[in-house]
């Protein structure tokens, strides 16, 4: 019976590989990030070592680690010769002990060199994303050996459209030529002939993935070379796999303004406790905080008592100040990243925020001063006999917090960078919170001022 | 006097166009974006025609339009028939009339064609941002053949890593066929022989850039076809557009969710009223939204009245739920974007949302009522003989308030997308002020609950 069960569910992996085999890898991703992992495990071992690897070789694969792990040792071994080595090395980092000691002692010597060159770079550097499987030809080669060259290589190469010209003895990067270039020229003119006359863009395998793609978008790169200090080419690290980070990036970029430490997996995947732990941390921080305004409002309790009143407005006056230096927040963190400021310009941005920061606390200062002359005159509610000196103190009290929010929210970006942090750490929760405390004590100190001798 | 000031700037526009002229186009744009519009213009009328059409090329270049408005019109009509279309369309889209128009005429009629179709289809969509320089073949041809074409060529067309196999008769696109494998195959074979088996990926004039993104991501490609109802080839969205969108895009994500309207243009070059006018729109929407806690409290003012000892928590309750709606919002809107989620999953996401929320504000409870035990204890500040109900309710009002929070937060992408809008559009502003007007009642009715007959 159970024979049968095993047969018939044989028979149903077999015909989803074999109707997966023609398909695109990222659509087989796509079909087995939806499957049971067992499901998903079976089909791998169904599909023709090729197709595995391509589909292995798909960053978009969830579950890598543990589909590799499920493979047997020797076929997980050829697995890693056939995918590229970035992604191999990708995989290896991901993978815990002792599984990862047991699968790298089953690689082949040349990609377990490979793999251990690549897993030396610290994540998200240049080092850690390109790629080893480039084309490169001595410098004194023609056009038509090149062509040839590259004809022969195409199969074990991720990309032949950029190819390394190196100096024949020392193996330094002269320059690079497009493959356009080459199929372009003559061949039996030198390589070189072809060569841009610019000096070749290279960046170091500690460059951060985001300056490598900054750079890839600015010059319109296909690829870049990765490059030692002495100009050695290391790897390259092309366009697709910047894409990838780059949508990696913006990812962790909205959850950081959002507060959240950036997740390492998809939303519905990640498990309860490590939801917590991104989530918790900051919460408690900011919780912690923000009992600030308790202790503020301590300090003005017999305020407080005597005006009742200057209650009701707290949140909206408050919020106010938040949702101001959210926006300057959000408005620097995108221009630092995308280098329109520098940290010496944080002066620039001072003075820039504080006409709008001014402009717009008017405009809501006399909205309220609005709304609370109407509620009063209309008989909604009755905000007593000094409702005038309450609602210039409300007004002025927008004004000023409206402009401290801009101010602040455009500066924390700058603090955070200038003391060694992310400057996209400075979410709008973080911002909200450094305003409510000073948004309390600008209140207070104005309503003493309007209300001493009435009210106060 | 005046005639040898001149002079000495004319030599000066001389020596820095000759010296930029062997530059990367790129580092051009960079080195005129920092000089002022005149000196950019004098130096883009002195460098070569070619190398001026490159400049203008780069969509990193600021102040396109003043600086092609600045050029006699025949030059300027040589340049916009030297740069590619994709990007003489964008300058027009942007240029302001009487200037569009009288520069459009003076376009020869193959430019003015190419721009006038580019223009019909609206801005972010896949036609507006595809070139119409692309590489096409019969598939009749042979792979020498083909080569032979794309050899002669290669110097008018964007990209030719990618090639458009067309029927003969109806020019509807059979398959595409990467130059690589071009190159690898035999020259005598037909050019089909090295196409993938799979069916072509194109996409409408009409597809949003965003999805063209996620397509050309997912399959890793160099460019995507875009193409009509019947499958003739219109044009082809590159890789290098791509990223260009999907970097704006990213600015955008970020300072909408930060409640800024997209700003149109770097940060440093917005004017003042184009400033505040990106920035008051929501500001004011919030603070009207944010009134109806005046309104919430003013509910609750007798409440206030007898136990004054409540608002001192009211910053840090309501911030809290502010804070934990930003954290699940941000979340949602990537897994959204990401597509990891759809609309229909919304329940899932809910069901997901609700132990981490519970969590987290039972989390944030404790910490608020050791805050106030410990402060009574010690002595700092006195909450009356009810302290312990009060240390409760601040309790209890945050578990419900930090799950409302989560909750509301991840819905309100969902119900964006639900009635038409942006899910992006889900600022942490908007969540805040959502969060707050219900915290408060939540806050009052736990008072209410634990504090009747003592405080209340």
């Amino acid at each position: 019976m159970n024979d049968t069960l095993d047969e018939a569910a044989a028979l149903d992996i077999g015909a989803l590989a074999a109707g997966l085999a023609q398909e695109h890898p990222a659509d087989i991703v796509e079909r087995l990030n939806a499957e049971p992992i067992d499901t998903a495990s079976a089909v791998l071992s169904a599909l023709p070592l090729e197709r595995a690897a391509e589909v292995f070789d798909e960053p978009g694969l969830e579950r890598a680690e543990e589909l590799i792990e499920a493979q047997p040792a020797e076929r997980a071994a050829a697995l890693f010769r056939a995918m590229s080595d970035d992604r191999a090395a990708d995989i290896f980092r991901h993978l815990d002990e002792p599984v990862r000691e047991r699968l790298f002692a089953e690689l082949d010597l040349e990609t377990k060199a490979a793999v251990a060159r690549l897993l030396a770079y610290p994540e998200n550097t240049a080092g850690s994303i390109m790629t080893t499987e480039f084309v490169s030809v001595p410098s004194t080669w023609t056009v038509g050996e090149t062509l040839d060259y590259v004809r022969k290589v195409e199969k074990t190469r991720e990309t032949i459209y950029a190819i390394y010209v190196l100096d024949p003895k020392t193996e330094i990067l002269v320059k690079p030529v497009s493959l356009r270039r080459l199929i372009a020229g003559a061949p039996q003119d030198p390589v070189l002939s072809v060569a841009p006359h610019r000096r070749p863009i290279a960046v170091p395998p500690s460059a951060d993935r985001e300056d490598v793609a900054t750079l890839i978008s600015k010059y319109d790169l296909l690829a870049v070379p990765v490059v030692d200090k002495r100009g050695h080419v290391l790897g390259i690290v092309t366009v697709d796999d910047i894409i990838d980070a780059m949508i990696e990036e913006t990812t962790e970029d909205v959850q950081k303004f959002g507060g959240v430490e950036a997740l390492d997996a998809p939303y519905m995947e990640i498990g309860f406790p490590r939801m917590i732990y991104k989530r918790a941390g900051w919460l408690c921080a900011l919780f912690l905080g923000e009992m600030l305004t308790a202790s503020a409002m301590q300090h003005f309790e017999s305020e407080l008592e005597k005006a009742v009143v200057l209650t009701l407005f707290i949140p909206l006056i408050m919020s106010s100040g938040g949702n101001s230096g959210s926006q300057a927040t959000s408005l620097i963190i995108r221009a630092v990243a995308l280098q329109e400021v520098r940290l010496r310009d944080w002066w620039r941005v001072a003075l820039r925020e504080l006409p709008p920061g001014v402009t717009l606390g008017a405009i809501l200062g006399v909205i309220g001063i609005m709304r609370i002359a109407l509620w009063q005159n209309l008989g909604i509610f009755d905000y007593g006999e000094h409702w005038v000196l309450v609602a210039m103190t409300v007004g002025a009290a927008l004004v000023g917090i409206v402009t401290f929010g801009s101010l602040a929210g455009s500066m924390l970006p700058f603090i955070l960078k200038r003391i060694g942090f992310d400057p996209a750490s400075a979410s709008a929760p973080f911002v909200a919170t450094l305003v409510d405390v000073t948004g309390l004590v600008i209140y207070f100190s104005i309503a003493l001022i309007f209300l001493r001798g009435t009210l106060l």
